[in-house]
């Protein structure tokens, strides 16, 4: 599939996933532990921003917390199923007697994990987001049927028309600019994703940050920072905390920059959040086209992943 | 105090703090939850780093997670004691049941929470980390007098010779660089708190992730970004994780990037983190008055609180 047709292909993972869910009794559970990396890591990410029923400890590493033990629920996600730190943690986990559940195209992880969830594979990581997501959100009762078939409609939507956002990519790649995402509470992981979306499709180094703690820090650099004309600012926002609002206007008046304010659709935090996330899967991706770059291509990843077999 | 002798100041709250504790049964909690902002919020993520016995999840935001309950050891950082974010925070936890401490020099926090240690004010909140962290870890247990006397003599060894490190600040602004700092596990608050140092004390826009996680995403940008030249990496390590260590080394390979490399210094992971934190107050100090701006002026986010005050 070309790559453009994965990012089409989002909904119908959104679809496809519908009655996915781990059989599993979360009652019996006084944490949660999510691992994984990069485009698989998010899942975790995004779980902790939409649920909060007990806490969730999200590991980007190959060690884990020492507090897993068998009242602990740890979720494994690599699409490979063969990432050498989701591996490492995972196999630290099954030894402390966690339960351990796994969601993976295949791999080694398929192999160690009983209680796996398998998905398509031969998609990019960062593109099967949907397939990964969806079953530990329905599982965690944050996700159902009438909002996977409201964000349906939006991201259907979306897929047929993202003007207004390939708008965003031609003002980035006409002035050669650092892209730079602020999200909003409990959207932590949405502005992650993009600046991930422009590393890895288009490219180029980006960085992301929230309020209000942008406002303890990066608020100070807005204003008097060289190189000021070079950062592009994208606020993603949902127009609803009347506080957050306030800031967004205060920190763009004080600081006299501009953000471009990019508002999610949606009638829960949920579809919210994977709307936002999707307007970022455009916005990269015509900045990969713009810059004549393959927006599929990791090879460098993959080479990094085969010099590190070596040793 | 001038704002660089509240840095020298730094390793005497180390040796003040030696013996302050909060009297609390560990054994009693679930789970802990620290809630703070900027300056007083990397607190949270630095226990996070070190301690790993039970859940810890860090709050910056208003608003706190479900699952907190009388189960839940609540911890509040606030410098001022009048952070909004903070404040409301702990208010719902309090009424939620949770056991709530404060750590603050005054303000509304110290009428709300009877548990609290009061810490010296007048200085700048991010210059007044050592009061901050040190009874936190002390109380879980992390940090001892063996420790902190080690971390003293290594910050006042920084703190007479540091001649190395202000070189850093020299490369960045003759070459009005952006700094990039990469961690490496398990520091991965102390490439965050470079960052937000170099945000507040020297006004320029940065950015930070850490190893391997960035090998999943910023590694596909390093190599052919635009704007390569523009970039000033930092790399902060210890060198005893072999792993981690090729990482790096393939990364520099592969992307053909060359990271400044800053090794910690210290017998434990909490001597090497606070170590490495006290290198970047002198890094950011140093290129603040290279840039002829005032270190200690954060006038610009004092701003934006009073302006938040009036609505």
């Amino acid at each position: 599939m070309e790559y453009i047709e994965e990012i089409r292909q989002f909904k119908e993972q959104i679809k496809f996933s519908e009655d996915k869910k781990f059989d599993v009794n979360l009652e019996s559970f006084k944490n949660i532990v999510i691992s994984g990396m990069g485009g698989s890591g998010i899942v975790g990410n995004i779980v902790k921003d939409l649920y909060s029923n007990k806490p969730v400890v999200v590991i980007n590493d190959y060690n884990i917390p020492n507090f897993v033990d068998n009242s602990t629920l740890f979720v494994a996600v690599s699409y490979s199923g063969n990432t050498e730190e989701t591996i490492s943690s995972t196999e630290q986990a099954i030894k402390k007697g966690a339960k351990v559940l796994a969601i993976t195209s295949g791999g080694k992880l398929k192999e160690i994990v009983k209680d796996s969830i398998i998905i398509p594979s031969s998609f990019q990581p960062r593109a099967a987001l949907g397939y990964m997501a969806i079953p530990i959100l329905n599982t965690l009762g944050v996700s159902d049927k009438n909002q996977l078939n409201e964000l349906y409609e939006l991201l259907s939507e979306l897929d047929s028309n993202h003007d207004e956002f390939d708008n965003i990519a031609k003002e980035i790649f006409e002035g050669k600019k650092i892209p730079v995402i602020y999200g909003v509470p409990p959207y932590f992981s949405v502005s992650y994703r993009w600046k991930t979306q422009f590393n890895e499709n288009a490219k180029v180094i980006a960085y992301s940050s929230n309020f209000s703690e942008l406002n303890h820090n990066d608020t100070m650099a807005l204003k008097e920072t060289y190189r000021k004309r070079l950062f592009y600012f994208i606020c993603l926002h949902d127009g609803l905390d009347q506080r957050i609002e306030k800031r967004i206007s205060i920190t763009q008046n004080l600081t006299k920059v501009n953000f471009k304010l990019i508002k999610a659709k949606g009638s829960t935090f949920f579809v919210r959040e994977f709307y936002l996330i999707h307007v970022g899967d455009w916005v990269t991706y015509s900045l990969a086209l713009l810059r004549n770059k393959d927006p599929e291509n990791v090879r460098l990843i993959e080479k990094l992943k085969k010099e590190l077999e070596k040793s």
